[in-house]
């Protein structure tokens, strides 16, 4: 039995998130585990580090896979690429140890969510950012964001509906590193932790876009912290602009 | 009277090029015309500097047209990029002089192509280049290149059922600027010319292509530039690597 590791780099727009769902819904995973089964002629079930939602984009998801076939991981990536529909890409394939697991040995993942802060908005890749026209104070918003950094409770920050369930319950990760930057008309906020529970990401970067516009004064990002109650934070900012730029082990 | 100056950004993806055609097709200057007439509620028909083909992308397209309205600019630029789709982009507004034209009176224009080559393709932003495997030699490409810097008849670069057209006839336009450049896994060729025959920025990149990757040997451009003959120059590249990025009055 051989353990295979993908790195997958793909376009959310047009599928309903990573994970198979029940119903035939179309997904990342579920078009990569059909393109595997017509190649290696085996039912296969793809791991993935974690799910991405309907419309969030991926540069460096990573997924692992049993099978008993023999192939090169050079012509199974090839092979691949060229079966899979062009908003998938794979960019690595290669052999690992049998104890590798994409989702349990996660050490800590990267994401990036991107912001369009001009007066007009633009026509070109406008599917991989949110378009804003009020002006942002970034400033503002890397002073606010610091008390987010180390390890908290962020249930504040964690889709409501999912807290009953027992894996979420706990809330706690660690946020490793919270970079807000800004390069012409773009605001990126790129966020390292090493475990996002649901809708972390989204739900605080609608929180600090409150504090750039002036909505939210000093100070009220850390009392949200400690509120843990998500109904403090500001909205959830839209899928479009999130993209999981690495995985690391 | 008012001569009103537009500069357009617009996503060509899902347009059949620029220019209103006489089948009811979808296109840049159409949608901006239908959408321009709700707004003024009059009949308007706008000039634009130039075609760009079905796929095409535009950073700095410029259009103008005659209305009798006295609306403001930036409430007619703001109508308009709320009543627009948006692959279509009002970036500016302005009021300019009757005697403006935006075609008649173009000094050059600025095309840039890209080419992604890499090993592996991409899944984000895939409609703003093409893909080429195989590796291309950069420098060979900037040196070949040269020959067409200045004023020539470029009638080898120029699509072959126009040259019976009129205006096409003289084939004979001035590149000011060619600059082929790379960045991580991304060429780019900048084109300024005082005028673009029709294809001639695509069947240009087509023919630096051919060379970049060894099937045409030095000296071979400056051969086919003087053959003035289609058949002699390589294959018209991919419409969604282009995009016209400045238009100079």
């Amino acid at each position: 039995m051989r353990n295979i590791r993908l790195v997958i780099e793909y376009d959310g727009t047009n599928y309903m998130g990573w994970q198979t769902q029940k119903k035939n819904l179309k997904t990342i995973q579920g078009t990569i585990e059909k393109v595997l089964r017509e190649i290696l002629q085996e039912k296969v079930n793809i791991i993935g580090s974690g799910r991405t939602d309907r419309g969030v984009h991926a540069l460096g998801q990573v997924a692992n896979f049993k099978t008993k076939s023999s192939i090169l991981t050079s012509k199974l990536q090839q092979a691949l690429n060229s079966l899979l529909p062009p908003d998938i890409v794979i960019k690595k394939a290669e052999d690992v140890g049998l104890e590798f697991h994409a989702r349990f040995t996660v050490r800590s993942k990267i994401y990036r969510y991107t912001i369009l802060n001009s007066s007009t908005p633009r026509a070109i890749s406008r599917d991989y950012y949110i378009y804003l026209k009020y002006p942002l104070d970034v400033v503002k918003m890397q002073k606010e964001a610091k008390c987010l950094l180390g390890r908290h409770n962020f249930k504040s920050f964690q889709a409501a509906d999912r807290a009953w369930r027992k894996k979420d319950r706990k809330s706690e990760t660690n946020i490793k590193m919270l970079n807000i930057s800004k390069k012409d008309d773009f605001i990126y906020i790129d966020i390292e932790a090493t475990g996002f529970l649901y809708n972390m990401v989204r739900n605080i970067v609608g929180t600090l876009i409150e504090v750039g516009r002036g909505k939210f004064p000093g100070g009220r990002v850390k009392a949200i912290l400690e509120k843990r109650d998500r109904t403090y934070a500001g909205p959830t900012a839209a899928a479009k602009g999130l993209c999981l730029v690495q995985v690391k082990y």
